[in-house]
């Protein structure tokens, strides 16, 4: 599909592109609250030209229609993906009466879970005292909810903790610092076979059982599952429990009771705040024409560097500490949904899909990172994002912060000026980059930022002709994994002789 | 350098050398405590031979002479790199006896400082007590006191926070909830001239000083710096200071008093082992034959990775929470010292140097990047990083979690049987992977990991032929955050027209 276009890259220096007359409002767009400014690229009006053409050729518009009317997106799973329906009730009215009934309801019960939890007790027992929330998940069912909280839930007196890997030492210090009688504990699993959620689960229930009793025990467990079955039988009572549609996948999940704990320390009203932002987004996707329409070209922006300029890598760095973990999250939207090399038909892709994305905070990552983004041999492009107002009134730190976000675009892109003659000391530029900025870090426009990321995950999938929403790739670890912990509880066990594990089995139990 | 010895990928499949007899004995390498199994690599006798050779030709024995013998072998900034004498007094020889007696006696006042802070209170005052202490720093000022405090410091009853990003919303959420006259704060920056920390210990130093005045506050306030000049002058009393050399780099300064906090939380013994388990490695470097010394090999691993197979990014994953922070830890030492363009003459290097470098602790990853990783269109290398004893009796979580890691090298490697038809379904396998394996989470394990990396960075900047200790490529940055600072500050102001930011500006100013 790419080659066809004819999309090479340019020729005309970056730095020199900087200071062209109008470049910012050509190569920028922004909707209420959100600004994309991709000036500091190489791109230019006839190479954006073809991938915009790319994009329609590739069905953008018909892809995304299947999607926003709940059609068999997820082929290979058959399912559609809804995630938008969660924020947007008139988006419910594609999925049969009752499913629409039971997500209604599934929110109400989750903002009543989160008042009381903000309130400082148990959900209808005013009694019992919450002062600490253990929320047991992983992946989707995780990294959603912990930037959520880093971002807006600075306010609450009710403290989350979070357990996701299987590592039995953070759960070990958090249990020895917590009263049971004053936690409750959210066991967050779509298919509540999760085996890490599982065995924390089971400890966790069994240390709170053995603490208060079984009784007081089960009015502080609850569930978020698509499973009802198994929640039943793990023993979380029916009313404690909320419900995932098999329509939402984990990694955007975040819009879902997934994030009941993320309500109760940022507050129910504010999280509405956050749902209407990201449908707000949904809204943009779909009506704004495609030369300024943000997902879209987040999305052109990204494949430009990845397919026509070869870039392997994208680095994401918030200049807004609250956001520290915005990468963390962005690495499974963005790898787990597009790191894949079959298109919807099987066929292998002739094209990369996926870069690897990561990032640090900035400006801490000015001080580990940024020395090979400037000298190193490779190029790696970078979006920086911050908000415009801060939440404090310190001006000058604030002022501090945003200049040495500009600074670096700017540093980046220029390199050292000519009289700089000691090679060492060179920089070339030519380095590109995007700057997404809120005007403030608000619940709305927090929501926008990240269904902006997830429609440009989408847009990138509809290029690659690969389905962004199954995951197969992980399964393969799991089956691997059953087949060989037998072999590390007990010596007398073996594992399949196929996997080469042998000798450094050997050597595991001579420790 | 590269091209003349002709290394060049191998053919044979990475699934089927897996089960090749005496693959993981030929290997593998292993020191006291630590091993290296790089199996899971394409590498052969051959090619590792050739490795070998290069190594011996870039002057590897005479570059770690001149390291450990106080060379000048930071050229460019026309000193030593002796962070290893901080560990080991005998290598203290190399340096004249005044700074020798400084180092040591500046160590023994740091251990004494730790000492009060860990009994909860300030040195030489036990009626004034410390719950908290401020850890001011940035870069190699905080990554490795925060990764050392999380591996090894939860038994404390103090605690601490880190403030390093110039950004001020931690900042205010922090002191608001801490009492100035329970806490002790450590301002740490070699220069001191870091913004972000002299922004941050500006106004910690006044939050302290309304609080209780100055007098008392005077008693709470500590530098760890290279600068006594700024120090005074910032009001930090001679009594509360500490020396930090001008031959330790700031990311190999966590052997230093850097890490005053750390040692604190956990305890001096425990800081001291960590320092021997280092010097330890230092002494397997100077004296293992190549052919089975950990550095050399995981570097010569790197290069082959990087330089052959052509592959861009490597990827650290830890499967033990404690360690969540060690690819944070290693971005810094890794991008920061090779990311470098030209070699120790000045002349354009005719290679690639640093990957990115990035990671999130297993069994987390599993669930954001491993998808990717699997079934992307490009392959990542990674290394693995466990302890094979568990600092708890879960033995099920910790079967799970080795067994999880086990899991994914192995399946990364050979990709799905032929049985599965279904090309969504597919994994190619041949991807490739290392595991480090520490006998236990030991301060004196920990030590022999970091210094592992320290010299393995140290062997590939020898073969790449470039400078691993300076770092000029950030000082462009500072200098255009200068600039543009003034013009956030205040909307009289302009920035300089070269950059292409006015109308950024503007749109900023108009929000």
């Amino acid at each position: 599909m790419l080659h066809k276009y004819n999309i090479n890259a340019s020729q005309k220096p970056l730095s020199a592109r900087l200071t062209e007359s109008g470049r910012f409002d050509l190569f920028s767009a922004k909707t209420s609250g959100v600004l994309l400014d991709f000036s500091r690229t190489s791109l230019d009006q006839a190479t954006l030209g073809k991938l915009l053409v790319l994009a329609e050729a590739s069905g953008l518009d018909q892809a995304r229609q299947k999607l926003f009317c709940g059609g068999n997106i997820n082929a290979t799973e058959d399912r559609p993906a809804l995630h938008m329906a969660l924020r947007d009730d008139s988006l419910l009215s594609v999925i049969d009466a009752e499913s629409k009934e039971q997500v209604i309801a599934t929110r109400e019960r989750m903002f009543e879970f989160a008042g009381a939890f903000a309130a400082g007790h148990l959900p209808d027992r005013p009694g019992k005292p919450v002062k600490h929330i253990v929320h047991i998940g992983i992946g989707g069912s995780y990294l959603g909810p912990r930037l959520l909280i880093e971002a807006l839930g600075n306010d609450s007196s009710v403290q989350v903790h979070f357990l996701s890997s299987v590592d039995a030492h953070l759960r070990n210090d958090l249990l020895a610092r917590l009263n049971p009688a004053e936690t409750a504990v959210i066991v967050v699993t779509k298919s509540f076979t999760t085996g890490e959620t599982l065995l924390h689960a089971r400890r966790v229930k069994q240390w709170m059982e053995q603490a208060i009793g079984s009784t007081e025990a089960s009015y502080r467990l609850f569930a978020v599952s698509g499973n009802q079955q198994a929640v039943d039988a793990f023993g979380v009572s029916p009313a404690n429990s909320l419900y995932l549609p098999d329509w939402v996948g984990g990694r955007y999940s975040l819009w879902s009771a997934v994030s009941l704990a993320a309500a109760a320390v940022m507050g129910v009203e504010r999280f509405r705040e956050f749902l209407r932002g990201a449908a707000e987004m949904d809204r943009h996707f779909q009506q704004a024409e495609p030369r300024a329409n943000l997902p879209v070209l987040a999305a052109l922006t990204s494949i430009w560097h990845r397919n026509v300029c070869g870039y392997p890598a994208q680095v994401v760095i918030p200049y807004d500490y609250r956001l520290r973990s915005l990468a963390s999250y962005l690495q499974q939207l963005v790898m787990e949904s597009n790191g894949k090399s079959v298109d919807r038909e099987g066929r292998p892709v002739e094209h990369a899909t996926s870069p690897v994305l990561f990032g640090e905070p900035g400006t801490d990552a000015q001080h580990s990172l940024f020395q090979m983004f400037h000298q190193g041999t490779d190029i790696v492009p970078l979006t920086f994002v911050a908000a415009i107002r801060p939440d404090h009134d310190d001006g000058e730190a604030h002022a501090a912060l945003l200049a040495n976000m500009l600074a670096q675009a700017t540093a980046l892109a220029t390199g050292t000026a000519e009289d700089v003659t000691d090679p060492h000391r060179q920089m070339p530029g030519e380095r590109p980059s995007e700057i997404i900025l809120l005007d403030e870090l608000t619940p709305f426009n927090l929501g926008q930022l990240l269904a902006l990321y997830e429609h440009k995950v989408f847009v990138e999938s509809v290029v690659w002709d690969i389905n962004p929403f199954d995951q197969f790739g992980v399964e393969l670890g799991k089956v691997v994994a059953s087949a060989i912990q037998p072999a590390l509880e007990d010596s007398s066990q073996g594992v399949p002789a196929g996997y080469g594990l042998d000798a450094i089995l050997d050597y595991i139990r001579s420790k």
